[in-house]
């Protein structure tokens, strides 16, 4: 980025940092981006964590627009959305 | 990256994260990520913060391995740490 981050600009990446800023949900995400597209109901084991649990994470990570879900059935399956990643990778970019 | 991330991965990524997780300290970082070298006391003004309050979130900052200072005369020149930002990056790539 060649113009300075506004305060504008950084109050939602900032939320979106925040939302990264958990082990547990950092990993889930990695899990979500890996996969390219997973089911709810496969991120409990790899987590070790309870459905609850999961669930709570998810929707923080949407919240901060960082995935997004798609109801099928009982399950939502969780994706990546690339142009806010794009966003945080150029706020870390020299 | 495509092995799952470990929680003892996350951990310190996750503190990292935790760093820019507030827009001040995020606005902070993307002014030395885009100097290459900024003096401390080149911060005050364009963040509209006190000395104190730059001093406090350059610590943060440099806490979580996110930037780095060296020490000339009276002022710190803070630089951008390449390797970490690299990680970070990583961790955002689908």
């Amino acid at each position: 980025m060649s113009e300075p981050l506004t305060a504008a600009d950084a109050e939602p990446l900032a939320q979106a940092f925040a939302a990264l800023a958990d082990p547990v949900r950092l990993r889930l995400f990695n899990l979500v981006a890996q996969a390219g597209e997973v089911c709810s109901c496969d991120l409990q084991e790899p987590l070790q964590k309870s459905q609850p649990t999961v669930s709570h994470h998810t929707r923080v990570l949407a919240d901060a627009g960082l995935i997004t879900g798609e109801k099928r059935g009982r399950w939502v399956w969780w994706s990546v959305v690339p142009e806010r990643l794009q966003e945080l990778r150029a706020s870390l970019t020299p």
